[in-house]
């Protein structure tokens, strides 16, 4: 099934076009409320990312580390995967992050399809292989026939069970900030310190790197840009993709959009409140030392960017049956 | 807010007195389908059930073991706890656990609020201690004024946060089962090998321990009455509440009801399907061996204790503050 751009987003155009797009001299544009989405694929999906049956323990789901009650993350420094492994980086936000040009900090799956596949695999994290997940789905009734409704035949791989993560993923937007109120023309939304934040956030160049509907997510940089950055993580970011010692240290900028919510922050988690975070940025990044006044207006302006959560039936999991493999928790 | 017994359960209620309490005769009765509930204390026992905060580590909440996604269970032999400690005994549902009698394997706890207590401060599951979640509930804006709602003044206590949480695991029932259904009158509920099933389920002894609207949950029984139970657990039962000799091996009594969701079964989940655990229930408590046939009814009976399992939007969880204490996952 296929549903059109919902009545709401009909209207919020509607309104833009009257304002003459008013954000047309920003240079964030508001996250988009709806796309087009197959929802029988994605019912599918949130299950399936809700489902530690993924994971060689039979406890750790993609919700466990990209947590949909506490703004798509853990809230950890760096994550914990198979057997309380501490993991290398900060788990970025699952909200919003269809809008990323690609994913990981590092970039190294082009889309949400080839991401969702990674940590299943991964020895770090879930543990599994992409075979174990696809004997554990294929050996559940109430996943076969779920398939089955979804693509048409009885074919249970790899493929499908990313594709149907990456279209629920598709959903998790969260439009109707107070900021993209106030950029879709309502003046009253934003106080005076909020926009004289964003006055600030822009002057002081933050936006060369976050900008765009995701505040972010849209190009790589280099973290520690006029002085170093001092980590404790051995994170290298985009040279493990590239191999090029200048891509050394390069990471996505990640989205701004609910950063009030996915604390701590950089890609070891080593900025604990948003107040650190700016202070860092603007030392590191701009070398400009933001006073505390400034700092204050700039966290203002932040949080005005966190959107509508996605608001959801809590899936039911189709039961095991007695031919599903059983986690191995301890091994 | 208070709500009454709803119109539906009025519904119910009618249909039972024209059909003259047609289980009036049986020893099992329906789930009640709602009690009456502060919803604005359950709302706020929700966000703190799915809050991993009140865990040390940060990523252990009441649902990571009690998933209401997957039977208020986690499908595993026994749970993983604090630094992936294996725990000692398989994790009971929290599904109708209301109606149990007491709380726990052992019974330890006389109601769900002493109960949720225990998992927090239990350095083998949550590994937290009541103050430390108490400092981090104060610690964030989003539960004070939550807490001041519900109870009307600014105390956040143990007291309360676990109490919060009992009124939200109170809406935790399971009504409309299949057998309930039949329970209350409608003779095509059942097939007639689930009929049959249930026929046996009584005439065998089962329902000298599994009655009531639990179907069980009303008593402590020997585990191997007729046969020894052979267990790799250490767990000792309610000889670890009591002290005494004949208490050992004295377990609660487990709800059947969703036990086609609530796999593994026994204390020590070493019961790995319904066949298996029908069968070792046969021979080590009532001395009788089912025949796969004899078998095969009674797991299609128990499979239509199924009920409705609870439905509700996902819990946005209110985001901590600078001066909350960090989690400490890898202490």
């Amino acid at each position: 099934m296929r549903v059109k751009k919902s009545a709401i987003s009909a209207i919020v155009l509607a309104a833009v076009l009257f304002a003459g797009v008013a954000w047309a001299e920003e240079p964030i544009e508001p996250v988009p409320p709806v796309k087009e989405v197959n929802l029988a694929k994605a019912e599918l999906g949130k299950k399936l990312f809700f489902d530690p049956r993924l994971s060689k323990s039979g406890f750790i789901s993609c919700n466990s580390c990209h947590n949909l009650s506490m703004g798509g993350s853990d809230n950890l420094k760096t994550s914990i995967g198979h057997k309380w492994q501490k993991g290398p980086i900060n788990a970025p936000t699952v909200l919003n992050s269809s809008l990323n040009f690609v994913q990981f900090w590092d970039g190294r799956a082009k889309d949400l399809k080839e991401q969702a596949g990674g940590p299943i695999a991964n020895p770090g994290e879930m543990a599994f292989t992409h075979d174990l997940a696809e004997d554990v789905v294929k050996s559940i009734p109430g996943y076969v026939t779920e398939f089955k409704m979804v693509f048409g035949d009885d074919k249970i791989d790899i493929e499908r069970i990313t594709a149907a993560i990456a279209e629920f993923e598709d959903t998790l937007v969260t439009p109707n900030s107070r900021f993209d109120q106030w950029l879709l023309g309502d003046t009253n939304a934003l106080s005076e310190d909020e926009q004289a934040g964003y006055k600030l956030f822009k002057d002081s160049g933050c936006v060369a790197c976050h900008y765009g509907m995701a505040v972010g997510g849209s190009s790589f940089q280099k973290m520690g840009v006029k002085e170093e950055y001092k980590s404790k993580s051995k994170a290298e970011g985009r040279k493990a993709v590239t191999g090029k010692d200048e891509d050394r240290f390069n990471f996505k900028v990640p989205t701004l959009r609910n950063v009030e919510l996915t604390y701590p922050y950089f890609h070891d988690g080593q900025g604990k409140t948003l107040t650190e975070a700016v202070d860092v940025m603007g030392r590191l990044q701009l070398g400009k030392k933001f006073t505390d006044e400034e700092n204050a207006k700039i966290v203002a302006f932040l949080k005005t960017l966190t959107g509508e959560q996605p608001s959801f039936t809590l899936p039911i999991l189709p039961p095991s049956s007695d031919k599903t493999p059983p986690p191995k928790p301890f091994e």
